[in-house]
């Protein structure tokens, strides 16, 4: 917990909740009588309404982005490196608002509420959502706060996607889009990630094909092994050898002493495994991730991106990071390629880290200067 | 099945298996009162014994490595590519022994062997082994083929760590060291991979601590898992995309057709997968990964490989494939630095190819061409 909390943090914080009461129709055809999002929102909002920023969560994130919720929190939101004052989401500038995501599993309607036709928990029931839905989710969002166009839609990973989304739904709601460490559609490599981490959740015998809340169970083995799998190949190679080399956490190489070794790396995944299937629903994990694979930027365009951007009126920022093998700088650069041939305004950058595709979250100071001075060309005035 | 076999394979091949009753020592300090190795010989020994080469499998791998066992098989051996009349390993010029590791599960003593103290499987009870005892145990199988000095040790990934080994403990009995897409030592995000395999068949409720073969059960889930995260490894992000892109097997993105939404990739994992665990033991899954994590060639030698290399006398060739992320090419140019310090002969090789790590395995022409014009240097009289 913090002793004090940093100047230059938002401090405490705390989440709202909206409900929506309309019916809302999703991709799939299907619609939800109602619906809650939870949300958060750090600095003012402009008499113009001209400086409101949204932020758009990855796979397994959530509403509290930034400071704390109380002075025993042991951590702060996901993203306190990039949003507070003086940061590159300057909260003396800007009026952020960041939300758990619908089908989310931290306060957001979504497979552990209660579905109104049955009484019980949505569970595997709940509808599949696209990232189209969350935009649309996210428009309502915005309606409600008053917030009629965006000074810029922002989110890293399938965040990023949402950004992009955004660009082509409304284009008249968006002035900036800024996509951190993203691509236009998942490789086949990343849907195999994505399919390991699903099978590994449905193998768990205590998923019983997603109906584990009717058991008062969770999944928590599955889960963990997702969690893995996503830690891995969050980082880079790079990171996890600066990180962890081959150092023993326990025990030594010499022989006969097998059943004590660990390896650092070994407990560290245990940890993290274990930590998250306490934290997380297995059924939004396999709705986030299927969402996921079936983004795909410019499919409903003739799969032609130049297409799909054409419709954009925005302008972007594109950052990508040099060790990323989840979302490489070649699949942002795809990004570039096409929102140049779109003749759309786009600044990229790609940053030198180590740390792989978890750099979006960390204070590099290339990535905070550089992201900062665009967010300084984003025109917002308090 | 083959309705005719090429005149390019070796043909129909036997198994044989040898039985050792010497009290043989393992790196744990325990010993196996006895044991039985299964293993295959293709081409002819020749009379001064001077043209035996002998394979030394990868993780998954056993004894059958060329030819087929009877007209009905459906495939070959795993590196029909390299062995047989006019290949790489050439069986009209060389005696090739390819066996099963100890601890394996294709007929060799292993875990689900029967432990002679207690008339039942050892299972979890088999005691664990390093590179080094399969070395030794190799050795062995040479002193009963009556062969001397291998002309050379050959093995791929896992395989090429046994044959460093070889050049290391046994630097008078092998003139060459054939060295394929491998690695002195894990990286801590191979490690981080074996983790991840082992927890997914550990959390299998049917593996049982171990216990599997009591239960006449085994961790088919678990170990479809853990086969998914190799073949993931396995391939490059090119040859996924080459092979699978995103592609669909079934369904449509047309909106609602969710349930029905398989990409190719998808199904080709889960199919793997679930051949795999019919087809391979849990234990000695587990056995293998803990052999490759902990193999670290130089640690006894004060973590200098040149110091360690300076006991060698064989030459060396090193051959590492462009886009394999699992060893990659930095990987082999370790090896190659290390030997060129300690003053051995090196050729090296790096093989553009799209096929990641399992290149090794394939038709590559520059890479068959290059290694048959090393295997031609090999001296080696019929």
């Amino acid at each position: 917990m913090p002793e004090s909390i940093s100047q230059n943090s938002v401090g405490l914080v705390e989440s709202q909740t909206v409900s929506f009461s309309q019916p809302f129709a999703l991709s799939c055809g299907r619609e939800l009588a109602r619906f809650d999002l939870v949300y958060e929102t750090y600095g003012t909002l402009n008499a113009e309404q001209s400086n409101a920023v949204l932020i758009c969560h990855a796979l397994s994130g959530h509403h509290h982005a930034a400071g704390y919720h109380s002075m025993e929190d042991r951590k702060p939101g996901w993203w306190e490196e990039c949003i507070g004052p003086g940061k590159p989401i300057d909260t003396n500038r800007f009026f952020v608002v960041s939300l758990n995501n619908l089908g989310g599993c931290h306060g957001s309607t979504g497979p552990n509420s209660i579905n109104p036709d049955t009484g019980k928990a949505w569970g595997p029931d709940f509808p599949p959502l696209r990232a189209r839905d969350w935009v649309h989710s996210q428009a309502l969002l915005a309606d409600y706060l008053g917030i009629e166009c965006w000074a810029a839609v922002i989110g890293g990973s399938l965040g990023g996607m949402q950004a992009m989304r955004w660009s082509l739904e409304y284009p008249d709601r968006l002035k900036h889009c800024i996509v951190i460490a993203a691509a236009m559609k998942l490789s086949a490599q990343n849907l195999a990630f994505n399919e390991l981490a699903r099978q590994a959740i449905v193998a768990d015998p205590a998923f019983a094909d997603g109906r584990y809340m009717d058991n008062d169970a969770i999944p928590s083995q599955g889960l963990a092994l997702a969690r893995m799998v996503g830690h891995i190949t969050y980082l880079s190679d790079e990171a996890m050898a600066n990180k962890f080399g081959r150092d023993l956490r326990s025990g030594s190489f010499e022989l006969g002493d097998e059943d004590n070794v660990e390896f650092q790396v070994q407990s560290y995944l245990r940890y993290q495994g274990s930590q998250f299937s306490g934290n997380f629903d297995a059924n939004t994990y396999i709705l986030m991730t299927r969402a996921l694979d079936y983004f795909d930027l410019a499919r409903e365009y003739d799969n032609d991106p130049v297409q799909a951007f054409g419709r954009a009126k925005c302008s972007y920022f594109v950052a990508s990071f040099s060790t990323d093998w989840r979302f490489s700088p070649a699949r942002s650069r795809e990004i570039v390629d096409a929102l140049i041939a779109a003749e759309r305004p786009v600044t990229y950058t790609e940053i030198e880290a180590d740390e792989g595709h978890d750099a979006f979250l960390m204070p590099i100071p290339r990535y905070l200067d550089v992201f900062s001075a665009y967010m300084q060309s984003v025109g917002a005035k308090v």
